[in-house]
């Protein structure tokens, strides 16, 4: 067969093609690319998407060794090639577009391309030398992208999750540190916007850690549902033209490769046609979002200012705020976790249409939801990161500002709602709220309380530090 | 045909069925009232669409009768029982739920079957005599659900739209008295929450003015594609069944009955499958909710307090705002407002997710876009009629507060930035916040400009005014 | 003080206002009415929010009782009166509207006024007598709207959602029949709506059946989260006005009468802010939307007809299919269930924009949040009923159809891989795609295998069977 | 000043820092980068924004130069490096992260630092040499990021609005000419996927090329909007620090470099807090995807099979389709179209809740918007080519199956409803489906119709041909 200097010529179901001769990646990956030229955006951009898919295709081969059907020479060559790439090599062999059609093929297709080429060369043979080893009959041996790219995809899924979590963890502790700094801080608390009953700082900053803490909790129990594999389900589940016993074992290889404590799913006909756990974990990925942003919120309407604001705390200066406005900080990193959170529910809804989408016996829209759950977890992480590191860490309070606040509210007639009643706790507010004067002066002159027992009531720091 | 006492019985494709003897609905709305118990909500709820149905209803019975397919009597009872309809009898006969499968089927057809039975009354009949006057044969005839349901769900749709944009106007209209009260107002402008720089209250008002007047463009844009029609498209748009001319002889005389300047889509075929104006509709609905929601939040903010937020307007007390903090007064409007917003934001997506399940020839799913778009629709005319009267219209300015914000600002000093450049500019700002000191002192001490330069520079009227 | 006849006065911080003589409702319940005319749904709608409402009012009176704050004779009344309305009386008296400002303020003030002028008539006294007791003072003792509102949505969501898990028990069990009776039919499995590999009709309900059990364990464990309440937290959480030992006491009552084991939560700051468990079920919500919605996809699918459609399945035939195509039956019940899937979803995404909206010590907008959560629930519920009960229970399959279209498949080949290998056997596939003829034949003319290994390879019962 | 070697050192409001003494951009851009370590995808990424932001400050420098604030040295410097920039120079300049805080502020400095940096080279003085040009006090001269960026973004926008059009007149061109290639062809059209009445193939493809055409017109009167600009308003709309007349030249210059016809905002403190022009745009993307998902839906549906679905029509084959399953080829196209659509649904739930985020002044979002919107429209655009070329071009139709189908359906019966009557045209079909007989023998049969009048009738070109 001839080919172009510099190319090789491949063979497939459409015909012939020249890939490039120094290329790992064949004629599949070749027409893939050229059918989905949709983001530029390859999968080896994916990095543990790439390794799982290594983590899988080793596991495979171990198994089709253990059971009889690859001679170990081959399955050594495999899982040599697998360990490179899982070390970080030949990633940038891994070029079809993230989003594809085909349901996964095209990267289960890329996965085998570049292990049989590299497998190849490591024998001693041609790249492209397929009928030494082959892409879809000894690389694919067992499997199906039906099983394998929803395995990657999941295993993928859990590092990165748990990369995430770490990052989640450095956060809390930032507000949990700033929750004990700020203990002693009094302040008033509002709802709705409005003055309400004092507090501390540090209860509120405490809420923002615990918030986190609970999430931490969820994100654990949804990734957890990501552990049930399907591996060895193959076609539709039905674990066709694999061997009896395999799904088994090469779970096992894979859970030991991986370091994972994965499972097989019971019901793989079911578990292959079912985007449930992604779903699950999208919702929680979007819990966080909404939490963050609520934070962050929080923290830009805190730290407004410098004077014809709330201007409580004050977040550390990271970079000049304006091209025009000398001397005017931004709160710029809140921001820009603001618009990770609007990401990451926007990510959401295209997750759920495509999950609601699936059709029969499969789901043809996981690259989607690959995708978009890498992109939350992964702009999630970083907005943990640098919120913790570039903001929460270095916000100071200004707490003559904050106490004088809570002696001149309104909201301090709450306090007198047990010891007065709820009707001349109105009429003092409302006496306040129309004179400007102070609620304690107009206890005082009423006569409702005598001087020694509102100042015990009125103390601030019992008030909030009760609860 | 014998019948328990009080009951008729009908007859249709699965059987017999008896219907209460003074229902004017029959066994088709009987079997869908059993087949649809979701919402409870029945269509008489959605007056509008009950009455374009009968107006529909009536041009096809007009149309038949012009091309000879009706007899004049059997025509002009059907127009009575319609007109009656129209002027709001018989409503409560409209029972089957607003979210139905069938894509309308049961929806049109219990409109033929009240139809039907009010005509038979009209003409002498029993009830149920359905050989005199036929829901299917007559009232139904040279129709189809394809093409009633969309038409009839358009029409109330125009309905509705025009009493939003009333609304919008009165609010807009609320806003706009606002912006000219304010005019003269100082206040510092704020971008991220941060100081900027001076402007006026009246401008503020002026936006949100602005922003409603552009929505209410963007509205009758996008109401006018609603215009367009597919009555007499039948079947998946071929016209099935339809006599020649009918399309345009019954759109003439829904335009006429209506009052509004329907038109034909040049494609039935098309328009029949197509949710596009729908979709369209929804999300200009959306992009009003986003506007509106912005707005309130803003209302909320600069009314934040009394004592311990920005207070720079007071929003009218509405009800006692707390069940346990006396003198607490909230901003209740603009939550119910916000809330509404969120609302129609999800409604878009339920509509989206809708408009794109449709299949081949036809979408089964207008149901749940009538019923979520009609939602938003009355749902957004009631926030924007409340915020206007309820909240808008008694909003008060503290105007001591605005002003001594403004002179106490960093901000002013960008209106020195032509004057003595960003670095100086830069500097006085930093100087002005690290000591707590006036940006103008500062200048004034640092021979930066001389006093009268400096004071027409600084005439906060001036900076505002400008522009 | 006079009063218009049929009416009585009273009063509030905004001033007087007259009430219909016979309403349990007063003064805050009627501006709130005023103030939010929006759904024109009042909360009586919502009968589980209403009694869980009446279930913490009657705690709250014990704990008070116990704790020697409130008279025995007033906590009896009190008591009696919330009864009734657990029993289901006076739930007419619930007018406010649901989507209303206030952070359900005048939700809970609507209880507080209903209760307590059913308790003064208890009491011989007439209703507005609130010096006897009082609607703030008495039946609001150591609440706050920040704690009643929340817990009493909290406890109306557990029991709602109890209804959803049985409802979708009964689907489940449905599904699960249709399993178990087409455990022997053969069929294509498909892959992107192109055909794979045989399976059997009982794999393919029971994936369904397995869906919902998964989804049914991610709804319990969803709804645990909700039993965590923050009764006792009153004003933001700090536990102002509440006595010591209260939370845990109320909490003991209201578990007590519900039947709930409800839990306070640790951080009562945070939960009084925190919407996360709302929106971490209705997440849950969406996703059983989605598994829903793809089933009925499916079924619709699967039952397309009958003559131009795959026509594997037949669904009962529930109504007339069309007003003018005389014999078309629709899948109207899979058909309604899809919007009530889509209707979830929007849900969500409000339900998201709620939640993130939440300011500092409070979300202002948990009445939307209740909305659509409860709508989610009830019309979910009802959705798997009536698919169940009218649609699921009755498919029937059309077995020899579903056979003849196995055999006919070129998707056989796919079994014939480990016997003839990838290359072979896609020539095979080839062939018989280009000439139209069948596999078996094709590898039996070239001698690929003998007969009788191939009739035992191809058997398909043992294909699907396998595994 | 020292500096380390191949480094410069820079200072601002912050303090010094050393960047890379090749370095284009500067201090400002250095801590944005270190700020913002989000997506990893910097603003080079986005050709269209880079160059949209050098013909701002090409145009801004003219007006300044024509308002004498700027020397033409100067403002020929500043111009000749803009020129380069939108030559494709210097992109890889353009390194902060595109999800960013500081409402764009970081992207417009950014500019100003590569812009100034390459003016002072043309100037022949050395980078950083900024008292001889400086990046805030010359090329952000009369500016503010509040105008600038938005200003950018959306000329940035027009641009890829205008591909994204022409990429869709491809398509639609593409569904013309099948829709004329498929004029003759016989088949059933289907409602809810049920068979409904006879229509052409070339009807079917001609309503998804009128439903573009439509789409078509959508997208350029929502691109229309986004022609109206802020620029002159500098902070907050106020024009501050711009000189008399600035906003009218600058327009007129940006329009006459772009070619754009570009209008000045009436209000322009409304105009830059308003989101409204891209919360439309996005809502007609989002109208677009869904019609595109819902033509992608149907194609793959029609060419279901090979043997075991509908097999109307064949796509090209364009890759293998499954890895174990040979001769298996999926409608790959299709289906990564409509993961583009989903993306686009999601996209547009995150320009909403950014929209809605804004606050005040000022939208400090706008990074998101660009970002999502950005997205949305390029992968459409490459989704309509993708779709146009390697599918639609090559589908091919299955003739004799579809006019098989529609002389077998019971749908024809349809056709006789106007001829022998709802009532018998229901019995015709109830016994056509019960018995598996054709319509057409059962009508003669019953002597409903003599044979002639019959064969008139039911000519199946003429039941799809009239309308």
């Amino acid at each position: 067969m001839t080919s172009t200097v510099g190319h090789r010529r491949e063979h497939d179901l459409l015909g012939d093609r020249e890939v490039p001769a120094d290329a790992y990646w064949g004629i599949h990956t070749l027409r893939a690319s050229e059918n989905f030229p949709i983001t530029g955006t390859p999968i080896a951009a994916y990095p543990h998407l790439v390794s799982a898919l290594a983590a899988v295709k080793e596991a495979a081969a171990r198994a089709n060794e253990d059971l009889g059907l690859l001679p170990p020479a081959k399955a050594d060559a495999i899982a040599a090639a697998c360990e490179e790439i899982r070390r970080g090599l030949l990633h940038d062999q891994f070029t079809v577009d993230v989003i594809q059609g085909g349901a996964g093929t095209s990267t289960n297709m890329n996965a085998n391309e570049v292990i049989a080429n590299r497998a190849l060369e490591l024998l001693g043979h041609a790249k492209g030398d397929y009928h030494h080893l082959h892409p879809n009959e000894d690389v694919n041996l067992s499997q199906s992208t039906n099983d394998v790219y929803p395995t990657a995809v999941k295993v993928a899924t859990i590092i990165a999750v748990r990369e995430l979590h770490t990052a989640m963890e450095t956060l809390r502790g930032a507000f949990a540190a700033k929750a004990e700094e700020f203990r002693d801080i009094l302040k008033m608390g509002r709802t709705q916007l409005q003055d309400a009953v004092p507090m501390t700082l540090g209860q509120e900053f405490s809420a923002y850690a615990v918030m986190l803490e609970e999430d931490q909790s969820r994100l654990l129990e949804a990734v957890g549902l990501v552990h049930e594999i399907n591996l060895g389900a193959t076609a539709i589940g039905t674990g066709l033209n694999a061997p009896a016993g395999y799904a088994e074992v090469a779970r096992g290889h894979l859970a030991a490769i991986t370091g994972l404590p994965l499972v097989t799913a019971a019901n793989l006909v079911e578990a292959t046609q079912d985007c449930g756990a992604f779903v699950q974990l999208s919702g929680v990925l979007k819990r966080i979002a909404v939490k963050l942003s609520k934070s962050c919120n929080d923290l830009r309407l805190l730290s407004s200012g410098p004077r014809a604001g709330l201007g409580e705390i004050n977040l550390p200066p990271m970079q000049a705020g304006s091209s025009i406005m000398p001397g005017k900080v931004n709160p710029v990193i809140p921001e820009v976790v603001n618009q990770v959170a609007f990401e990451v529910i926007g990510n959401d809804v295209a997750i759920t249409m495509a999950a609601e989408a699936g059709q029969l016996q499969l789901n043809a829209f996981e690259p989607i939801i690959l995708h978009s759950l890498s992109e939350s977890i992964t702009h999630l992480r970083a907005a943990c990161l640098v919120l913790a590191e570039r903001c929460v860490a270095g916000i100071t309070a200004n707490t003559d500002q904050l106490r004088a606040t809570v002696e001149n509210s309104i909201g301090l007639v709450t306090a007198l709602n047990p010891h007065i009643g709820y009707s001349a706790a109105t009429s003092i507010a409302k006496e306040a709220l129309a004179t400007g004067r102070g609620v304690a002066e107009l206890v005082l002159e009423k006569g409702l309380l005598p001087p020694d027992r509102l100042a015990a009531v009125l103390r601030p720091e019992e008030v909030a530090g009760q609860h």
